[in-house]
């Protein structure tokens, strides 16, 4: 058995003894893990400073995903709490009723299991991952990117500690201890003992896990989002909507990356909407239409449409009534988040009906989409898949169910 | 493109539409498939017939599935109007609050997209998979077996003529209308219009489908149920439970296959249960401590505990309290349906808080785990996955979800 083989039976063996765990044991788990961290202060930022200085190469990107600064560890501190004081999602009764029969069922949330998480840089993912799997009652394997290795490893041996002094397996949360690639290609094997993979990274590595396992994977590739500004929006609260959406964060999947916007309200809300973004030094490409009311923005070329920036480029595309612009949607879009702006109920309910997207926002900015801001706490990735879970992965998505009919001797007729 | 593609692309075309389409209209379209499958009584009794008689080469047991009727046809029937009678799963709200932010966020259920549902025999398949899936607005590809070609013609030239006369499109039902198993190979490589697929049948099949495709899949290959009689069991409850559980019919999914019994009620419950099996002429397979009790019954051989008989056939383990029968259920089981026989709240809640299978029964016969009898109305399978449905799989698990986040203007800070 090689040591990834011999981690993921371990990582079997905990989740057994997790299912059926109290809530509030696992809650004490996730306020130790934070408590213990807090301890490890010195020792995490010593060791990720050696991770900063031993990859001097790396672009400022990487570094700044890579960096821990106290901003973050806090951040990390308050979503391990924050898992801990929300709700058990393990055992809830997701539906139930009594028969005429009278036999009596029920579906009840259940831990899924083995989780194994694949990501890159972030620190971060390793203590929100194992919040959101130990909430939920699952064991978690965490595969980071090498760079970060001598932070996770920090991390990891401090939750391992909480949670024996939580009274469960120290297994419940493990580390591949591996810069080797050779160890997810390991990992992806294990079907026998693994029941989900969430990678979370560059689209070169998730497509990689996807096509590279039988186990079920959760993930998303891109984040083309889109807002429309429909032909009745009001020019302030667009202006203010596409500025939040593309620049609050330009390297971030839920960030804005074209904007649509109707023949109606482009002479009146364009102006604003491009002196908003000249302030952050947005390059925009615009379509023909959009370049006579903008002459100073490039032409957008056909790729721009189906492109995800990550970076402070827009693409503008002026767009004739709301069909056209959900049609947009649907041809280019990743359905991740896609939003309007409108006053009119009428279009408000046509685009969140047939806009066909994880998430579908009016009058509110793309950066909202996500677990925080729709109250799940701290969430192990981003979903664009159909089944299963769709959206923010949190809590309660790591949960299955069974069906548990209690009966009095009843028979099949 | 070969008419496999041809047909999917129709089918993702008709998912478009029916996505959008009112509940009132799916639930018209099904009652209209019941009406027009009794106009075409004769014709499908017919072609069943001309099905029967091009196969006289085939086992009884395989011909029975094949056949349709006069119950089975009102069965379809009925199984076609229940589903119309259902709520309508599609745009439910499956949670939602109000965020201190003032964004109004819900998860509403909204259609899977295309299904596809490979199957073998038996032609209620055929109608209930289509059921199923208009009802949660998901457009369906049939792929029946190449026996039941003719049978299946008529079903679904019926189905989408009352399609058509609810002002549905036709192709929200397709038949592959091949007996060629090339036809399977190429659904399978369609991920791009293809959002599930739902194989029903033998284990060859379903492992076939599940590792040739990376389409989502949802399914069971196994259903090694068991019945544990607790120390405190009901000598009659549980002898009534057992021969209903083993003898209502023998050849399905949810048959029990296995009895564990406590070594405590042993003595008092297996002569019983032994003469209730043997009315049915049920060949019983013991441990050797079974055999102490029952000496004619034949010494159980190591894979016994791990056979699915689908056949006249019990094996029987006498266990030593409860953690014994949950450790034989969690080494031998398929996690589809297994139940205890008790008085006993306690035990009753230790065996559905640990045994991990889809369908945990309090006294109650394993043929009930199923839709029909939780309330479900017609199912598309059973599924013994972890992952998006677990256990039947009805209207409500062909729905996935997409978050609408409603706000006013609202930033990401």
């Amino acid at each position: 058995m090689n040591p990834v083989e011999t981690l993921a039976l371990h990582a079997r063996k905990a989740s057994s003894a997790l299912k059926s765990s109290p809530g509030a044991i696992r809650a004490d788990a996730l306020n130790r893990m934070a408590g213990k961290l807090l301890d490890c202060h010195d020792a995490v930022m010593a060791a990720n400073a050696a991770d900063l200085a031993a990859a001097p190469e790396l672009s400022e990107a990487f570094r700044k995903r890579l960096a821990v600064t106290d901003k973050i560890f806090d951040y990390m501190l308050n979503r391990l709490r924050e898992a801990a004081a929300l709700p058990d999602p393990v055992g809830r009764i997701l539906e139930g009723r009594t028969m005429p029969s009278g036999l009596k069922v029920r579906r009840v949330a259940v831990p899924i299991g083995v989780i194994a998480m694949i990501y890159e840089a972030r620190p971060n993912v390793t203590t929100d991952a194992a919040a959101v799997a130990l909430k939920s009652g699952n064991a978690v394997i965490l595969k980071g990117g090498s760079e970060s290795l001598r932070t996770n490893r920090v991390l990891a041996a401090a939750m391992r500690e909480a949670a024996v002094e939580a009274g469960l397996p120290e297994d419940v949360v493990q580390l591949v201890d591996s810069s080797d690639h050779g160890a997810v290609t390991e990992l992806l094997k294990l079907d026998k003992y693994i029941d989900l993979v969430i990678p979370r990274g560059g689209k070169g590595l998730i497509r990689a896990v996807a096509e590279g396992t039988r186990i079920p994977v959760l993930k998303h590739y891109d984040g083309i989002c889109h807002l429309y500004i429909a032909a009745d929006a009001d020019p302030e609260m667009a202006a203010d909507l596409v500025e939040n959406s593309k620049c609050q964060r330009v390297e971030v999947c839920n960030a804005l990356e074209t904007l649509l916007v109707d023949g109606e309200s482009a002479p009146r809300v364009l102006p604003g909407i491009a002196a908003a973004l000249r302030k952050h030094r947005v390059e925009l490409r615009g379509c023909p239409e959009t370049l006579k009311l903008l002459p100073d923005v490039l032409p957008a070329k056909e790729e721009d449409w189906d492109t995800e920036y990550l970076a402070p480029i827009l693409s503008i595309r002026i767009v004739h009534g709301i069909d056209e612009a959900i049609r947009h949607i649907a041809e280019h879009g990743s359905g991740h988040t896609d939003g309007i702006v409108t006053g009119s109920l009428q279009l408000a309910d046509k685009f969140t009906a047939e806009v066909d997207s994880a998430s579908v926002l009016v009058n509110a900015s793309t950066r909202l989409s996500g677990g925080g801001d729709y109250g799940m706490g701290a969430v192990a990735g981003i979903s664009t898949d159909r089944l299963h879970a769709r959206g923010p992965v949190g809590p309660n998505e790591l949960c299955t169910s069974k069906w548990v009919a209690v009966g009095n001797g009843n028979l099949r007729k």
